[in-house]
């Protein structure tokens, strides 16, 4: 296709942050219009493009790179920070790599979620369109750059990035990458943009939503960014906040499953937002499975902070306080509490959960339909580990985060919730009476 | 049933307006939890049950009305506002039978939206729940006490009603009816709860969440309510802004189909969000099409302000100036352009519309595929009036409006859009590798 080529975020550099800004709304909206219209051929050729121009473009990426993480280190960063931050050629390849499985995705625009047949003869059919532009909010990972907007073009969207000021240099070399890529796909390179500066009132602009041209906001890092994002955007948010997630292992549960399933819960990875916080344990069950379950844990590395009866069952059990179980540990730490059946352990889940993935581990079949139904989290699992909570395994193929919020989009954010719909209508003349 | 009754509002008069409101938060979230379980037959007979009770009270609902309609008429309320006020036997009746069409919908609760299967042998399904919370804010219309509580009901949401100062008298009359025949079917009256004060400040309030109770607000008025809740709301808002409709009738368009398509969408009622504003005749049928359109519209009584050709067609036609293109008229008149075919008729709804009805009407299929994949409206129609921007002519049975906006709703809101969704995942012991 021959879109016309829209100028590039560069020619902005030196005007005002607003006037630069507002050009980038605009820039975005005449994008998306053209997005909306692409063949599923044209994306997928496109976000190739970009894959193949990312490998082409690692010994920039990685000079680029190299500046960032200088200038880190001289500032004194942690080694996690410095570690989010930098970039290696194997790092660069698994960028591409990821750029490559959203090219290959299924096309989710034009897709009829229903129709149905009106008694006038009119045929109604629910059509799947891109969402318009998102704007993304992002820290340290330079990767999200190709990530988020290969993601977000796959839907038929433009985006708007605006990376972290640490990884600027780098983001701002990746996204050259993709920008030469588009172009040579022949698709405006203005789909995705890079605010082109490191002032944080660019992110203010955007929370403000950009004379209206930002459709919704995701912000990806930590909970400051997130709760910052969630406190001043004047537009929807698809934002992640808490995963206090919790296994509760019933009665009737198999102690070999249950034991694999806690250990994976919360030591897989202890840093992830589908990592289990609490462990609830019946009652009923606890004489088989409490010493059972705390003696895993904490033979497995693990910190247990429990009530009296956990205390009891082990004695490297530290006691557990309120605050205990509110908190996402995000570390080898767990809250571990006995409960008095599935009730109880619904009751505790909706009383201190965030309402993100909750897991029941039972070979009670109507004790799992229970906590299935009464649990209102995002993603609530039988006899399965809460570190499935991640859109590659639920097989969406790639993800731009996980929402914690209820609307539009809850749980793992694939490319089908970065769409909207409309209706089409196909009549034969029909008036309304 | 027997769920836990909740103190009711009524409780809170005399304390302090922000206390109140609180209290109101916190008994909606409650019994959000509550009908969150409930069986698609036990929330069919409550609401039946409300029907009943509306029915039942009809007296003191004309009494409260006529106090409202006594005190609007001495301040001088225009006989428009009046009549939008005023109830009457056959109104409260139509009221009920709204009412029990909503109890008889199909439960959009726990349908399982799409289901797949993992390779580890896990099971994934998408799954209808409740949205939560819906705070509806309202102007002088009493029947949307009635209406807007259902409907929310239905999809298993507690709802917060913020009725007109003006109704305030008649919708508390009506509420005490639903409360009633509520509790009477075992249901907390917590479920519908009407704000006990005219005080304004109730409404900043509930635009600000209540303390994060509130998952969506639905503003149900004129532009000015719409547009004070879409600047101040700090959450999402299903609303409608405006209604900007256009008919694009195509040189290929049977000219008899033109003619009624054309004087439906706008003149069957003017009033109407899905009313047409714009008529835009293609070029290369301007000769057939044009005064036999412009005669139609004429003769109906609508006032048409057209370009220079349109002008030229008939003597009648006035002069159409760029603000007319934009303009929502909801009256008797219309804008009329002549355009060189699709493109440029797509270009114009696009520059001008508001992205909420547009239809063509062509016997030429790929005009017609043309206009329907690259107008980005809410609903494209092919052939068929824009009055049919209705959830009652979708088939939805009920709706609570039109949104205008892009996410999580769009177009007519009907029960279903007012859910939104879980995974259900069930294992047999999977643990993430």
């Amino acid at each position: 296709m021959s879109a016309p080529l829209k100028k590039p975020i560069e020619e902005f550099k030196g005007r005002d942050i607003a006037a630069t800004m507002h050009a980038i709304g605009v820039n975005a909206r005449d994008a998306a219009r053209i997005l909306a219209t692409l063949s599923p051929t044209e994306k997928e050729h496109a976000i190739a493009a970009m894959g193949r121009a990312i490998r082409a473009a690692t010994a920039p990426i990685l000079a680029a790179n190299r500046e960032d993480v200088a200038e880190a280190e001289k500032a004194g960063a942690t080694a996690a920070f410095i570690d989010r931050l930098r970039l290696d050629e194997k790092r660069i390849a698994a960028m591409a790599d990821g750029v490559d499985i959203v090219a290959a995705l299924p096309d989710p625009v034009g897709t009829v979620i229903s129709g149905w047949d009106r008694p006038n003869g009119m045929r109604i059919e629910q059509v799947r369109v891109p969402l318009g532009v998102i704007g993304i909010i992002y820290e340290s990972r330079p990767n999200v750059t190709a990530d988020a907007g290969a993601l977000g073009l796959k839907a038929g969207n433009a985006v708007i990035l605006r990376g972290g000021s640490d990884s600027f240099r780098s983001s701002r070399a990746i996204h050259a990458a993709i920008a030469a890529g588009l172009s040579g796909a022949g698709v405006p390179e203005t789909a995705i943009q890079l605010v082109p500066t490191r002032d944080r009132d660019a992110v203010g602009l955007m929370l403000a939503g950009l004379d209206g041209a930002i459709d919704v906001i995701v912000p990806r890092g930590g909970k400051g960014l997130v709760a910052r994002v969630q406190a001043e955007a004047r537009l929807p948010v698809f934002a992640h906040l808490d995963g206090n997630c919790h296994v509760y292992v019933d009665k009737a549960a198999d102690p070999d499953m249950a034991r694999s399933i806690v250990l994976n819960s919360k030591m897989r990875r202890t840093g992830v937002c589908g990592a289990a916080e609490t462990l609830l344990v019946d009652k009923g069950g606890a004489p088989t499975l409490l010493a059972l379950l705390v003696r895993t844990l904490i033979d497995a590395g693990c910190e247990v902070r429990g009530d009296c009866d956990t205390q009891a069952a082990d004695p490297r059990v530290k006691c557990a306080t309120e605050k205990d179980w509110t908190t996402e540990y995000l570390d080898a730490i767990i809250a571990v509490k006995l409960v008095d059946g599935v009730d109880e352990a619904i009751a505790h889940v909706e009383r201190y959960g965030s309402h993100h993935t909750d897991a029941i581990v039972t070979a009670d079949r109507s004790a799992a339909e229970e906590f299935l139904a009464r649990v209102d989290s995002a993603i609530v699992l039988h006899n399965a580990s809460t570190q499935f909570a991640d859109g590659g395994e639920f097989g969406f193929g790639a993800e731009i985060g996980i929402a914690t919020g209820r609307l539009h989009a809850r749980g793992p954010v694939g490319v089908e919730q970065l769409t909207t719909f409309k209706y089409r209508v196909r009549g034969s003349g029909q008036t309304r009476p």
